[in-house]
């Protein structure tokens, strides 16, 4: 048992959900509205709530969470929300369920499209009162439960961030029980998203040592634990320290992300190839991490320590082989990237909120570069 | 500049009490009580303070903070609060003016004697809305300005811990130059006030990664940074790096603490003595973590590599080594404490909170025979 409170709260613990009661109650919602996918409904995930939630709760379910969630997806929900008077929003699934919630909660509140209120429009001060969240994750890798931050895309295909503390999630329920049946593909590149998110938030310039610490301790733990998790899904040691580490994977990067983030985004934005975050991720880190080498002092010293390599082992090729070892593709050709679409991701990047954070900014040639060693045809 | 946000704001630079006006705005203060004592005027560091203030602020003075903390003092404040309207607080000098300034606010709001909201009379639960403070801390070593917790003596000689996070500070304003002129036997006392609670918080068996990786990682910063803060007051990088410590040591004992302050805590209720609470810990450290080897797993391992010390090296003979280096006492007995005093301070640990979080609980035999040789006289 762990109640970790911190910016907010994280109740993590094998059985956790019997918890969901007293959280509705705590928060004063009796009528939630549950925001989540088709998929939490097929794995049998979604009666486990319903079975945690006490009788004199009255549930309304949306199951229509997109694989990246939509503007049109959020406004169906918030309508769904009001037209059964509900006051507060239960969000269970990945990263997209929780996400939708949080664009849920702030569009029963904040009127107008969620663009107004995005991150670039000052969004961050200008989000006032939204409804109370519960998140309850059933990956580890995102680490949403734990964050304020939302992306979401819009209906002409923008993908917007919206961010402010009123979005944090009032309390996070990491019932690890949740992500035993998450198959092998799923938990190596939700678990290599967790990987990214300590590795870039440890490298970013902005001084903030609590999350730094944060970001290796979980770091240690991905190392240590994801192959076992995804060797044995029934691992539950491994289950709960991926959980743990997903969620100290968002806490640190309150210290922002970097260049994996912004090329893995450029690359998410794409609607024909629909690729996954995490698995993107995962194949950028070790071009990534070559190219920041000599501008981030001696801090790949104490990556390797966290990850229990040798003094002056290449933490890229050690990365590339791990992502070997777990089943992840080899390079963004498997992912469906071709040459051709470089030239605009590298524009892309140069926007990126996480192009400002990386230890060093790459010019578009860079980034080029970068994703040319990356498509694995050089 | 570091803004760091978790479960509250703490704002970390040199120069950063240039931001109290910006604090007092965003948080609706016009007519703030500050709470101080006269250590603090004599230095000129509440000349500091008032240059800083805006011309529209109103403020109050009460400098009349004991070394530890009165409820009789803080009805003084209180009437001071009252009787010139204010509407929150600024906390500014040591844990002491820190933890009366969260007395003051709690009693602005709550009627009766400050026992009744006490945490061992539920008071965690109970404490509702109390005005905004601002802190300032001005020594490097307590940690209260990142926490929600008070220590207060009652006029009947009883200490009384209140705690909720309506006590927490809405920010920390952490300014590394209001410790350049701090004396070097308060630098190496309140340092390794801040050393205790990062190794005993790491120490206890409450499972939270997030504040056990920010306890190792103030631990660092302690062995790296104080004797050199002690050495030369004016090393900016040290005193900043020690201020990061101490808040950090705060933001780990989430995690609750050990032997080291049921034992501590005892000495210090004796008025007698008025012995300093981050000396008493910095000599109760090695006897504590040698009565703990047995029963903290492989975590003495962790401690050394966080301290950078070798494998095998015994951790206790480091830190009396480093207490001497530090100008330190050696023992008890240099503190006033005799051996007759023993047999009730060692009953009084067995009720103090923290003892409950000792890896191990200390039987009445054993703090007594851990006194004894903290005493230096055997």
């Amino acid at each position: 048992m762990a109640l970790i409170t911190y910016q907010n709260q994280m109740d993590i613990d094998f059985g956790a959900i019997q918890k969901i009661g007293a959280a509705l109650k705590k928060n004063g919602i009796t009528r939630p509205l549950i925001c989540t996918d088709k998929g939490i409904i097929a794995s049998g995930i979604y009666d486990a709530l319903r079975l945690a939630l006490p009788n004199e709760i009255t549930a309304t379910l949306f199951d229509e969470t997109p694989g990246n969630p939509t503007e049109i997806a959020v406004n169906d929900a918030v309508k769904l929300y009001k037209s059964n008077s509900c006051d507060g929003v239960i969000a269970i699934g990945g990263g997209s369920s929780i996400d939708l919630g949080k664009g849920v909660a702030l569009k029963t509140t904040h009127e107008g499209p969620i663009v107004n209120w995005s991150a670039t429009n000052g969004g961050r001060e200008k989000i006032g009162f939204v409804p109370p969240i519960i998140a309850i994750p059933t990956t580890a890798g995102t680490g949403s439960e734990v964050g304020g931050g939302s992306v979401i895309v819009t209906e002409d295909g923008q993908k917007v961030v919206i961010a402010s503390p009123n979005l944090l999630p009032k309390l996070a329920i990491c019932d690890p029980e949740l992500t035993l049946g998450l198959p092998k593909h799923l938990t190596a590149a939700t678990g290599m998203d967790a990987m990214a998110h300590c590795i870039e938030a440890y490298l970013t310039p902005v001084v903030n040592p609590p999350a730094a610490a944060i970001g290796l301790d979980g770091l240690e733990r991905v190392v240590k634990y994801l192959k076992r998790a995804v060797d044995d899904g029934q691992d539950r040691d491994a289950r709960w320290n991926m959980m743990m580490a997903a969620s100290e994977g968002a806490m640190a990067f309150a210290k922002g992300l970097g260049a994996v983030h912004s090329m893995s985004h450029a690359v998410g934005a794409l609607p024909e190839l629909q690729a996954h975050h995490g698995t993107l991720n995962a194949v950028l880190l070790p071009t990534v991490l070559r190219f920041n080498a000599d501008h981030v002092g001696d801090k790949y010293a104490r990556l390797r320590q966290a990850m229990g390599l040798e003094e002056g082992a290449d933490i890229s090729d050690w990365i590339s082989k791990f992502n070997s070892s777990l089943g992840l593709p080899a390079n963004l050709a498997q992912m469906g990237v071709t040459d051709e679409m470089i030239p605009a991701l590298a524009v892309h990047c140069m926007t990126d909120a996480c192009h400002f954070t990386n230890p060093v900014q790459p010019t578009v040639k860079e980034y080029e570069e970068m994703y040319r060693e990356s498509l694995g045809t050089i």
